[in-house]
This record gives C-alpha cells, structure tokens and sequence, in this order.
C-alpha cells in the first residue's frame, strides 16, 4: 500500500500511557513503577480474577444487551432501580454520551483545570464551553465552594469532577445541589468517589431521583485496579439512558468486565482494606513529599495528590523515568498547570518511599522551571 | 429510591440473546445450542486463549491509547500502513462512527433487508436513509448486481454489506468499485468476509488507498468465536479515522481483546481448519434443510444460511426451544422477511444434524404461517 506511517508514542495527554514511558526509559513497560495512573496498588482483587476466570466460557457468547443481572446487582449496591443504571466501556465511553447531551445546551460550564477527556468529548458534538479557571483559589480551602452559577439567563450545563481530577478536592452534596436548580443538565463525574470510606463520600447518587437534570458517572477500574478491562457505569434517569443506549451500540460492555464487575461489588474485605491502605499511605507521601525542597503537595481527597513544584516537573520526570524507572504524571496538558505541576497515585508504603527517595536524589540538580510564575505565600499542606 | 422496573429479556433485536432464549426454554443460557449468532463453532483457538492468559497483567494498567503493537500486527495483516487502522470496541462501534459520517450527507443508500443495528446508528444521528428493498430479487442470481445508484445528483451515501447479512450473499468487488465514483461515502462492513478462503474474497480493502471515500468495517471475534470479548477494526483514510479517534474514548479496546486479535492473526492452523469445516458444513447443513419439507435455503457465502419458510418461524423457534433447547435466529426484526424468514449459523456436522433432527421432528405439527405470500416459483438452492 503506502509507506507506513510511524505511530512512535508521543507526549501523552493522559496518565497511564507506558508505552511512551517505556521508550523513554529504555526499558519494558511492565519495569515502570507507575505513578501517574491512580490505580488502587492492591489490587485487582482474588474475587475479580476468580469470576474472570469463572466466566471464560461466556466469551463464546454475545453479552446479553441488557445487561440484566449486572444492571441488577448494581442497582442493589446503590439502592437504585437497575433501569436507571447504564453500563459502559469504561465511564470514559459514558463521558462521550453525557457530552453529546451537554453539546444541546447554549454552553456547558467547565472548571478549569479540567480532566482532558473532558475537552475531547465535549468538542466531539461541537459543544460550546465557558471555562471558569479555579487556580487562583488552589491553595485556599473555600476552594470547593467556588463552583460558578451561569453567566447568563440562557440554559447552561455543568460539568463536574468530584473528588476533582487533578486537584483532589472534595465538593459536598451541599455545595452542589443548589447548582441542580441553576444549570439545565450538571454531569458529575464520581470516577474517583469510591475511593473514599462511605461516612466521608459527597456522591449524589441518591439524590437522582429527585433531579431528571442530573447525571453522575462512576467507574469500578479504578479502585479494583483493573483499567485494562474497562469498566464503568451511568446513574440518570432511564429515558436519558435509553437514548444514550440508542445512539451506541448494543454490546457496550465485554464479558469479563461485566463478570468481573458483579464479583468485586461483593468484596467487602477488599473494600476495607483499601480504606486502611489509602489513609496510612496518602498521609506518608503527602508529608514526604511536603519535605522535599521546592515541593508543594495539595492535600488530597482521593488516591492522588497534585504537586506543585520549584523545580522544571519535565526534566523531573524525564530523571525519574531514565534513573529509576518511575512514572509521575506531567501537567502540561492541563493549560492552567503546565511544568510547575505533577501528580502522583498513591501507591503502597513501599513503593511510595522509592518514589519519594528518588525525588530527593534527584531534586537537587534540577532546574528551577521553565515559568516564572510566583508561588503562592502560603501554600496549604506545606 | 423508587419501585424497581424489571428488566426482563424482550423479544431480541439481535442473534445470540441467550438470556432471552434460556427464559423461554426453561434452562440456563449455557444449555443452549445456539444457531442464532454466528459464530465459528471451533474456536476460540488455543492461540486465543494462551494470548489471554499471558497478558493477564495488562488489565492493571491502561491500554496504550495508540494501540501501537496491535495496528502494527494489522498492518502487517493486510499489507496497510497503521495509522490507516482504527480498533474499536466490536466493529459495532466503529459502525457508530461511519453512521455519524454518512449523517452529514442528504441521504444514505441502504440495501434492505439489513442488520437491524445500521438503522440503529444511523438514526443516532438523525441520518436521512433511503431504503432499497431488494426482497424481489432474493432469489435471483443476479441480485448482487442489484446495488443502487443514488436517486439524486445530491451527495450520497452508501451503507453496504458483504458478505450481507442476513442473506449470505457476496457482491463482487467489480460491482462495487462503480459505486464509489457515484457516492461520496461508501461503508462497507465486511464482517463475515474471513469466512471466506482468500481467493474467494471480494475486498475492498486493497483499494482503500485510492477511494478515501471508503471505509471498511472488519472484526475478529466472529471467525475466532471471541464476541464476548468485543474487538473489531475500521480501515480508512487516516485523516478520517483521527477525527474518529476524537469522538471517542482513548480506551476503546480492553487489553485482552488487543493481545487476543494480535495473536489469532499469526494463527494459520485454525484459519486452515476452519475453512476446511466450513466448506463441508455448510453443503450438509443447506441441503439438510432444502430437504426439508416448506423449508427453502438461500446458497450462502459466508457461515450462515438464510432460509425461507412456509411454517410460521415464530412457532418453529418456540418449539425448537422448548423441545430440543435449540435457538435458530428468527427475522422479525427485519420488517421485509417477518415471520416466513430464518437464519441459521453454520455449525459443526454434529450439530447442524441436531439442528436438523429436531426440525424434522417439529415441522409436522406447524401451521403454514402468519403471512400469505406466494413462494417464488423455483427457489435457487431447492
């Protein structure tokens, strides 16, 4: 045919992407120790491998369309009717619905700094955003009250990340349930939700029943650490679901994700052993990395802490990767971060320390970054 | 929340609802024979599975967003360079995408009957579609030259399939090739085309450097019996499917599913194999059924068979059901074939004898059917 055309990896927009990190490192990908995907590091559970393993037959097989017994045992996790729960392949393919809904309205609200599937997806149905960007108030902890109302009488939409993607911040229920009677459609992506004990989650799952204008989206890959399998759900009313489910096609989801899914939902040790994990293991980074020079960690709702930095965040990754086979996550494809930021997952005791001893190796012949930007005074959590 | 909505299983759009079917026999899904989708009854191939148990550790990261390895093995495949190939979640997804394409235009040309998911996709985007019925000439040797011009000098569109399904029928490349001087998008789903030996194939994919107004739709998990898994591939201009690559997630493909398609495209024995079953099974299974009384098989290219019926269908698959647990895919929801239509997979010779046992048995005790229409005169293949 033609000459081939190189698909070399390139800068990726995303965390996770090993495939760029291993060519970098000159290493395999499985030698990464990843950092910039925030993936729970204990899992994927016994019981999601078992019911993977249980389920091999039912890949001879179409999934059945309606995905009843997984829409069942969902709904009885939420306490939720099983039509008002659509399966995907991954929240990620959810996002791409819940965008094209968003792209009907006059304009959709978006704070900035914002996940990048973000953008994709709302510029896919050519949707209109009025970015609102939230870096002044990051260090300042009313920052999670600072949601903006809509700017004009026209109809508007919202799109949410709570816990916030890459901050870490927390909105509570009550900071957002005023915005339902605001905006015409609010989208609330709880990808990272679960990672949180119940008594401290802000989810508004409940609340769906009362508000047709509310989407939330979760997904199930990240806390059982199985992302390669994609996995993720929409709770909102059925009739937007059977629309959504008209415009895609009927076998969304594979079989072993949907397997996988019933199992782990059942996994309550699994479920309570990462709640010991996370608390121990995010307070240990966020304090050693608070007692680096020049670093400056957020504190941190979910399984990840944002980092702001002194130092150049690309040669220190690229350092990271080529002296220790490590894996943070730049922010350059957040515009509002650039090379002043990273984030990183919390990982295991461990492995946190070998991110953290690899830091203070390297830190000291980095150069103080490509912007000039001044550092707030008093940065939290330092 | 509110009262549970039952999901019950409806009566299915598709083949291969094995949740629906297993309600009315009174058995579990796995009891049941399932001629109803089609589906390689050989595989999977050992290659398959081994691909899948060695990448098991994939699941815990993301998969490359660039799918680099596997577009790479496809390339290689069809002597194309990678970046004219897109993976998809099933070849299902990437018909949402063309469908998105061909909506854009005044109109697209669909030959029907067609695979109820076409109108699914294309209503998703509120396409205009003009239907040629070509149910006249069903059994007319001539019909794959039936293929219609536009009816307009306005741009048009072309949703094709080849072999089609749910016919069997094979256009000749030389009759589609005029066809993409005289519309602006031709797409054509080549599903069930591996089916075929290679030197009977009619693809257009070697042609796609010339007509980037083509685009091809493959899968996999079809020939290699993996539909549970979910993995097909679009070949088209790059430019085109980069555009696509925005409207969706970057994960669309889960990790099992890339590493199972790389492996099963190096596996020569089971393509041998399968096209030696094939051939024999599918010359058993039709003359089986045209020895059958008011049972009239179209001649097929690809692994399954369309047959006319002067039984009701409806009751047929009921019994055969109830009686031998045996599902045969019914043609209700192809509006032009109703209930004097089946289509039945071609399996192994066991099977196929099973599925012809249990009709012999059953054909006796059916009413003649719900329509009155005439039977053609001399039905090709009775």
């Amino acid at each position: 045919m033609q000459n081939s055309t190189s698909l070399q990896p390139q800068h990726p927009r995303h965390g996770g992407n090993l495939a760029w990190a291993a060519t970098l490192a000159g290493c395999s990908p499985q030698e990464i120790l990843d950092f910039s995907a925030s993936i729970n590091p204990l899992g994927p559970p016994a019981s999601a491998i078992a019911a993977i393993q249980a389920n091999w037959d039912s890949l001879i097989h179409y999934p059945d369309p309606n995905y009843q017994v997984l829409r069942q045992t969902l709904g009885s996790h939420h306490d939720c009717p099983p039509d008002w729960i659509l399966p995907g392949n991954g929240s990620a393919e959810l996002l791409t619905w819940a965008c094209r809904e968003l792209a009907e309205l006059p304009t959709t609200v978006l704070m900035t700094p914002a996940f990048g599937d973000y953008r994709r997806a709302l510029k896919a149905f050519d949707a209109d955003m009025t970015e609102c960007n939230v870096m002044e108030h990051l260090f300042d902890p009313s920052w999670t009250e600072q949601i903006p109302l809509p700017q004009s009488a026209q109809p508007a939409g919202l799109l949410l990340n709570n816990p916030h993607n890459p901050t870490g911040k927390l909105f509570s229920v009550e900071a957002i349930l005023p915005l339902l009677d605001q905006f015409s459609l609010v989208v609330v992506d709880e990808a990272f939700m679960d990672f949180l004990p119940p008594v401290q989650q802000q989810s508004l799952i409940d609340r769906i029943p009362h508000h047709p204008n509310l989407v939330v989206l979760r997904s199930l890959t990240k806390f059982y650490s199985l992302p390669g399998l994609r996995f993720g759900y929409a709770i909102a009313h059925p009739q937007r679901l059977q629309r959504w489910q008209q415009w895609r096609d009927p076998w969304s989801v594979n079989s072993l994700a949907a397997a996988a899914a019933i199992a782990v939902l059942q996994d309550i040790p699994f479920l309570q052993q990462t709640f010991d994990w996370l608390e121990a293991a995010r307070s240990q980074l966020h304090s050693g990395l608070a007692a680096l020079p020049g670093l400056f960690p957020l504190s941190g709702a979910a399984n990840y802490l944002l980092v702001k930095s002194q130092h150049s965040v690309v040669q220190l990754q690229q350092q990271l990767l080529q002296q220790h086979r490590i894996l943070i996550r730049d922010c350059l494809s957040f515009a509002e971060l650039g090379d002043r930021y990273f984030r990183v997952a919390v990982r295991t005791l461990h492995e946190n320390q070998r991110l953290l001893s690899g830091l203070s190796e390297i830190l000291p012949g980095i150069s103080p970054g490509i912007t000039t930007e001044i550092l707030p005074e008093t940065p939290q959590g330092k």
